[in-house]
């Protein structure tokens, strides 16, 4: 199984760092905003002498104001549709556990997510990709690109929406011809929503449960780490209204006992927030948005999409090797006693020598410091051996 | 799959409790024994402003606390052998997907503690069992019997040692015998200690660590769930000297990016609980354990071997179908407003009808509310319509 693209290069930024570097980690998706007032109170408040387990689907009090948070989207579900899960990681696992076997396939545009290839790796299950490209901004493939991919072992489309790693969010147009495929071919519609509340488009967002026709087809992935800046609770969860499904998920669920306990005080208080802390969440990602890809395409020979959605972007650089330069950056360069972390994007793709030349940014940081980074990037850049020019 | 013997008669429980019954839970590992207050204080204390991501393998401050635990039962190992997983569950989940294929075979003494079954079938591994019989204790089985078992597709033998259900605990010939075994084949020993703390002989505690000539073939699964009666905070440990097993397993961990934060620093802390905590902890369920085992064998037809270890026992019930009992109980059975609920062994056993007689019991309450759940279970024999007699 590969290493994680985005933590296989942490022995080079431990080593930077103990050398005294300062290190812009634009790698992972750890956002540097506060988590909720109300969600840390919370936390201190608790008050139990037992740190006991909780029910293996998660409290009914969690899953009951998760009711009211969904149904703010258009997404309208009972609690017992909602099984929590340590973090949407586990809500993967527990939906490919659920729902393929050993040989069965699945379709997931590339470049995707690359912790999805080692969840279908554990439960035995085979990754078929559809490709997409940074040319025309990483939009989904035709129909014909999908049906070329469906064999009888076919048993699900995973999307990410919006997308990690492309940050590309899918119009309504597309959303419906993925409705049309998997109602054609009567396959699961796998959706990790998991960054919703990141989208740029001023347009209501389209969620695979709004989509008609396939409701018992749909089982969304989610979790609060990346909406309230608390990717450390391990709180996400599993939602379908598919019974055999739930029955099926939960089996896992109580083998492995229970959710964890804390976390899930701490985001049942965090469905809470003001309006206003989610309102200056979004407008703070929306300045680094522009702020970093309009940075970006002003570097000589660099060019990333404008991404509608999360808050990642996929460049392409011009380097011989975006992993090497990578490391190179890590163990080599040095601007004003710092330098940049990115995660290369070769590591999202599936087919080696894919996306050899674009790495995965993630705007985490604050302008200032994105700032910073970028020109890192950019003197870097200028110096690197393997620079490609033309 | 199964469901979880543990926790599939809940809906009964619910039931019952929903009509004003009290049900004495005998069924479920949760002990009722307080959080040690130094954990309660620094979770109190936690003063962060984000909640974030730890590190994959969880931070290094725990490992290297755990370190000093471990020596204290003579297991020397460096913070870079100790993972920290969420609980001693994720543990055994990625003991096997580092270690086993799909299709091959470990070896468990039956019964044995059931999620392991689920954790084998998500990963696609095979259980082969080798019997343990009420009737002896649920001593380790012969060499004969363990080599009988073996093919070339066995990987493993797994123990848990105090055990779960039994509550049995391996002599130090015992563990030698399965050192030869281990040795002679070149098989890994997985071995879950989570109950360590738990045994009530006097003597030292034999790790599977202890044992010379297999340190290469060890894999420790842990969890501080029980002993600093934590079990909601879901932190548990995979420990191996194995350098290959670990980079396995660390790209599993990588996957589902890190253990909850809110439970290591809970967790920490536990380790520097008082010994009088720890005293107390084993007089209370030392006196339970006498208490329960002593009221069971005075009910007539019930037979429980003495427990040295954890706080289970399986004891043999005069009935048809224990599973039926049990289930009568949460539906018919009402003395002072309450009933008992245990857990079913034969799901704790490989063979359909093994374990048909037998029920596991955690002593996990105060010796009151245990002497009132053996009234629930002596009366409830009495009047049960599929008593067996003679």
């Amino acid at each position: 199984m590969p290493s994680s693209p985005i933590r296989r290069l942490a022995p080079y930024a431990d080593a930077a760092k103990r050398n005294g570097v300062h290190v812009y980690h634009l790698n992972i998706g750890q956002p540097d905003i506060k988590t909720p007032e109300c969600a840390l109170e919370a936390l201190r408040n608790i008050d139990r002498k037992i740190l006991e387990y909780s029910p293996s689907d998660g409290y009914l009090s969690l899953r009951t104001k998760m009711v009211g948070y969904y149904a703010e989207y258009g997404i309208y579900l009972s609690p017992d549709e909602i099984i929590i899960t340590t973090g949407g990681s586990e809500a993967v696992l527990f939906a490919f556990l659920a729902c393929l076997g050993p040989g069965d396939e699945i379709i997931v545009t590339d470049p995707f997510y690359a912790n999805y290839m080692a969840f279908a790796i554990s439960v035995g299950a085979v990754i078929k990709s559809v490709k997409t490209s940074i040319k025309d901004g990483f939009k989904l493939p035709s129909v014909e690109a999908f049906e070329e991919q469906i064999t009888p072992r076919t048993k699900a489309i995973l999307i990410c929406n919006p997308n990690n790693p492309t940050g590309y969010l899918y119009t309504r147009a597309e959303m419906k011809q993925l409705r049309d495929i998997v109602k054609k071919h009567n396959l699961f519609l796998f959706s990790d929503e998991v960054y919703r509340e990141f989208i740029y488009t001023g347009m209501p967002y389209v969620s695979a449960f709004h989509l008609k026709g396939i409701e018992e087809n749909v089982v969304l992935i989610d979790s609060v780490s990346k909406r309230y800046s608390e990717c450390g609770i391990r709180i996400g969860c599993l939602c379908t209204k598919n019974k055999m499904v739930r029955d099926a998920v939960m089996k896992f669920c109580q083998a492995r006992l229970s959710p964890p306990l804390i976390g899930q005080i701490v985001a049942e208080a965090s469905i809470e927030v003001q309006k206003s802390y989610l309102q200056g969440v979004y407008e703070e990602y929306l300045d680094r948005r522009n702020f970093l890809i309009e940075g970006l395409n002003r570097i000589p020979g660099v060019f990333s999409p404008m991404p509608n959605g999360a808050f990642y972007t996929v460049a392409s650089l011009p380097v011989d090797d975006a992993e090497k330069f990578c490391i190179w950056c890590l163990q080599e360069f040095r601007h004003d006693g710092a330098t940049v972390m990115m995660a290369p994007a070769s590591g999202f793709y599936t087919e080696p020598g894919e996306g050899r030349r674009e790495v995965r940014i993630a705007y985490v940081l604050n302008k200032e410091d994105l700032g910073k980074a970028l020109e890192c990037l950019r003197l870097a850049l200028e110096t690197y051996p393997g620079r490609l020019n033309g």
